[in-house]
């Protein structure tokens, strides 16, 4: 890891960290406050930093030498896989784009559309893999299609029409259920997209109207604070804003 | 084949099969009971085991030596086949999930769609694919396209716009033959696609009112039994529920 | 060709001739009924086998040996393509069916938007395969994009998402236009698509009521025909026929 | 570059040219005329011609034996990426085309949810690329996921449903991931997709109204123009003009 780009991400985390800290003992309700997606993420984004640079402060002497450790060989694994969640940090511009808010608000509304989705998907999946497996099997003595996971890999690539082409049925009888597979695929993968969108462009339009109504309410609120008493001004602003943040 | 699995099979099938003659014993039309499709598909599912068990056990002793033996060769090709059936337990899920309803009840809506596409499809195929055919052979010399039904496969795979890239015409006009095919593709895949969707969206919301509908009359129903003669009951609450099966 | 084929074509093609010269006496009009799409493929269909027949018979003698004639050898590419054009045999289904009839109707209507679509490809087309021919040669000293008509075939490729992967961009900046270039193939392929689809639903409503309109028509000229003068029945159905055939 | 297509070249910008020159002295406002995007392609398509022309004479002599010179290395690819910027001249059909005239109003409105899309592409791939590349060079010892920047590549080519198929993740959990980016690309892809569309059509309805109106209208001034003071007919007919260009 370059040193330059260590010192960056340093002063970044620094940074989100001290946010962090301060809108957790700004918060009225701890628990409350934890349990929200957006603010999860913000700590599964920042934890890894911390968690590296402990065990590499602790094993910074034997970590080299020790190359034939099982036992460390796995924390470096484990660790490479936090280093790679750090490009959480993307999602929080979440907490400041209208588009992402509505997708993740379309992402909680259609839980059912998107089960439905992959049901469909798992189904079409294990009807068609096995049937081609056996198939391309008797049929053509084929090398690609090895195994039924193996199938299943090519069902997901060729029913989403991806075809990345690793693996082709040969036979003519592959070929037909390959067909149907195709036509499957594509019918019950536009089924529930539709409604998808439906509820996305609903989500789209009131998430803009909310904000229209916050963005109203806070000049509001800002002209009262100004009128009236200016020592309760701030609060009234503060508690504006976290109301806010809960998109 | 696993022992364990062996073992797991069997419990599965000895309660399918237990359930599914409790369920034809308590149809009023055996004749009625055994057209619906989701019995049929159960028939098929559970069947294959039966039959694998009886093969096995009639030809354990002289299987194995029997090699040579074309038609012992031909039985163990069909209970393989039989046996990629057992996927059908899958297609159980649907008398429980409203999803899989939805996509049955479509199914059997659309079927005029269902032939549109596929005639539209058959169409475009048995125009572009002789025509490539035989512009492939006369100007690039393809080692590719060595048939009429290769390009056929071609064809399909090209308009579904999967692309797998096993085959790709080398010469001018085959690409300009190739571009017209993936647009009209594009175009004939969606015509009744659209029409599809409508019709799914709409089973969807009729499943879901008639659900709730048979949830309602089922309370009312228990209401009933349990304020009138209790003797009754039993009979109006399995009619409730054979009625319920249907879908 | 094998001689059963070919006993099978002549009987077919024995037949739509009949009924091809019977139609084309009935006609009012010789000039208005040649006009007709749906007839012109017939005659595009029929000819093939009298040329074909025609060409057969007079060179019959000299055409083996002749295999150094140049002449005679293009007249056999001609022919090639002639036969392949008698799979137009399946468009006379149209005559028949009320989908592949809207098929019809919808491409008369969408003219302007079947141009309009291909005005949009040819311009994405003419931007971006250039663009990436230079880039690639320049970066990556590219051995498969060749030349520039054969990065138009990439762009075709790309842009309607089949992705065959026979050429594909290795440099940095090539991605980069690549992926744009994706972008613009899937918005700019959806634009008329959607317009294109309402037009197919409108007229396959259209043609339903039409074709149940002119059901009750006939079935009230009947009885008019068995009411009134028995001797002009036949003219009046005749002619309701033909203002059938029109679609 | 052959004598005959720079014969041709040299027509076709002559008179782009003089046309340019001439719209550029008849608009009544330099700046705002320099500001529109149509004349800015006009000003980029043709100024490559005059450059090519200049450098071309200035070097004529030391150009071919200065292979070794850096710096006019340099300048030849700036001259071939000038003249690649020549097939602009095909964005000046814009003018002209009502379908190209749509697709421009539809860009310019919709830059939300172009920027929307781009977004969501971005996001999907920063999550999923280094996902991807981690557990690929874990788990099978990959040859073709050699860094970040190339999977973000198979990330976009996977992503869009192209799929060329030079890059495959070998691994299960790489095909777990694959799966998901997907799905997850389906329908990011297509959520903004179908809020551009409802803009494009209404764009179109709204030009078609504007053309036609302004037919009326051009119309009624040539009638106005006959009949008043025949000296101010040019006048009001080239302002008409100049309105109808700003589109």
């Amino acid at each position: 890891m370059c040193y330059n780009i260590f010192i960056v991400e340093s002063v970044c985390v620094g940074w989100f960290s001290l946010e962090f800290i301060l809108r957790f003992i700004q918060a009225p309700s701890k628990f409350t406050f934890l349990r929200r997606p957006l603010n999860l993420i913000d700590i599964v984004a920042i934890l890894p930093y911390y968690i590296t640079l402990a065990v590499d402060n602790t094993s910074s002497g034997q970590k080299k030498p020790g190359s034939g450790n099982i036992y460390l060989d796995k924390v470096g694994l484990v660790l490479r896989i936090l280093r790679a969640l750090r490009i959480l940090y993307v999602m929080r511009l979440a907490r400041h784009s209208l588009g992402l808010q509505t997708l993740g608000l379309t992402a909680r509304r259609c839980t059912r559309e998107f089960g439905l989705l992959l049901l469909f998907l798992c189904v079409a999946i294990a009807l068609f893999a096995p049937l081609l497996y056996l198939i391309e099997n008797e049929m053509a003595d084929s090398q690609e299609f090895t195994s039924i996971p193996a199938c299943y890999w090519w069902a997901v690539i060729t029913m989403t029409t991806v075809g990345y082409g690793d693996m082709v049925p040969r036979s003519i009888p592959g070929q037909v259920v390959a067909l149907s597979s195709i036509l499957s695929g594509i019918l019950l993968m536009a089924f529930p997209v539709t409604s998808i969108f439906h509820t996305f462009s609903q989500s789209y339009v009131e998430l803009k109207q909310e904000q229209e109504r916050m963005i109203c309410r806070r000049a509001q609120l800002l002209n009262k604070a100004q009128l009236g008493n200016m020592t309760h001004g701030s609060d009234i602003i503060s508690e504006s804003l976290s109301s806010e943040a809960k998109y």
